[in-house]
């Protein structure tokens, strides 16, 4: 059985600890978190407020903002143990240099009180020492399917291309729910477009799944859409996606 | 036992005529479509290539480009029978006055070789005539659980929102799929993020299901990712998302 410390119980760290306690291969031996849980559901787990009171395990996984991981590594009390960062965005030196530093980070979106099927959840892995690596690579596989080993550099454009089909697409969700909301109309309409479009790009690419008038050059429905559009922004965007897809 | 005749034979007529092969509660009498169907998959329906052979039916679908509405309906051998387009973007009056005009469209994106559950698609009705649209209601009924009225006003609006959740979000899938090939990163890598992403807004709004640098004010990742982008188009997109989605 693999030990297992959690720093920082936020959406990343929740999940991370639901995942390993569904698998007998992982023990969670500690929970970090500066204010304690409310509900009981997590009482087999021992939850700690003081970085003092850390316990050995085999793992360290910090899931804390980027900008916190220098300074919780920092505060470890503890040298040379293996602590791996959960963050897309940071590179491996963000952990305290007196520690084996490691990156084991989950490309999902995580949200509270929404469950993820963990299994399907790619793990990117990196770490500075191999036997680490290997480590990481058996804690990740006890919770997924798919465990890779990436680069910090890597990683940063996984990162990135990770926000727009994350981000921006739900942003995108965000305006054509307004755009409904204008007119009463009902954004339950849409979503198993919304499923769908996600689903199509599964096994076929992007480019082969597109269609709509932007692609058909329909010069028509896109000048109704354009008038339709109050918003100068939302206008501009359109104009944007339009002549993109032409391309 | 509804009669029906599908006119036109793309993505949405070939998808209308696998549903309604499926119910019992309708006859699909005929199938118009320029160039005959090579694949004999469809060989219990009756193909015309000539308008001119058309047979009686309760209702005569036309599932054709929006521009071609009018020229087709105008080509029918016949007047004041039930004729319904399946566009998003047309209104009821692109159909030949000499017809019982309405609107039978189903808010989905079709496309050749991928299986659609129909059961889920929203239709969205438009009648000239009350009892038109109470037998596209039991049409729409035999195929889907969700037949809503709608009127051509709303539709525009409805169809522009589908616009930006479905091809310009599958633009930004083209997107990150291009900045992952630039390091030689597998876009399946982000696929159960893309369908995380669409089944979140399913049951949370898209203001709840936000995360992200941008929502977080997170200007280190932000900067990281702009200097990462070498595409002046995509840094302007960058910058677009980012500021929208902190306003």
């Amino acid at each position: 059985m693999i030990q297992v410390v959690i720093l920082g119980f936020g959406n990343v760290g929740s999940h991370l600890l639901d995942a390993f306690q569904a698998t007998s291969a992982i023990e969670v031996v500690q929970v970090y978190s500066r204010s304690l849980p409310t509900s009981n559901e997590h009482e087999r787990v021992s939850f700690i407020q003081d970085l003092s009171e850390v316990k050995k395990a085999d793992v360290y996984l910090v899931a804390v903002p980027d900008d916190a991981i220098p300074e919780v590594t920092t505060q470890l009390p503890f040298k040379n143990r293996l602590v791996a960062h959960t963050s897309g965005g940071a590179t491996i030196e963000a952990i305290n240099e007196h520690q084996r530093r490691a990156v084991f980070y989950p490309l999902q979106s995580f949200s509270k009180h929404t469950a993820v099927d963990y299994r399907s959840v790619p793990i990117c892995i990196e770490a500075e020492h191999k036997d680490d690596e290997q480590l990481l690579q058996k804690v990740g596989s006890s919770i997924s399917d798919k465990v890779v080993g990436v680069s910090s550099e890597d990683r940063a454009q996984l990162h990135l291309a990770a926000v727009y089909v994350n981000n921006f697409v739900n942003h995108l969700y965000h305006i054509s729910e307004g755009i409904l909301a204008e007119k009463n109309l009902d954004f339950d309409l849409l979503k198993p477009l919304i499923l769908e479009t996600a689903r199509k790009v599964q096994y076929i690419t992007p480019s082969e799944a597109q269609t709509g008038p932007a692609l058909r050059n329909d010069a028509n429905t896109i000048k109704k859409h354009v008038a339709l559009l109050e918003d100068e922004e939302l206008k501009e965007l359109y104009a944007f996606f339009t002549k993109a897809i032409q391309q």
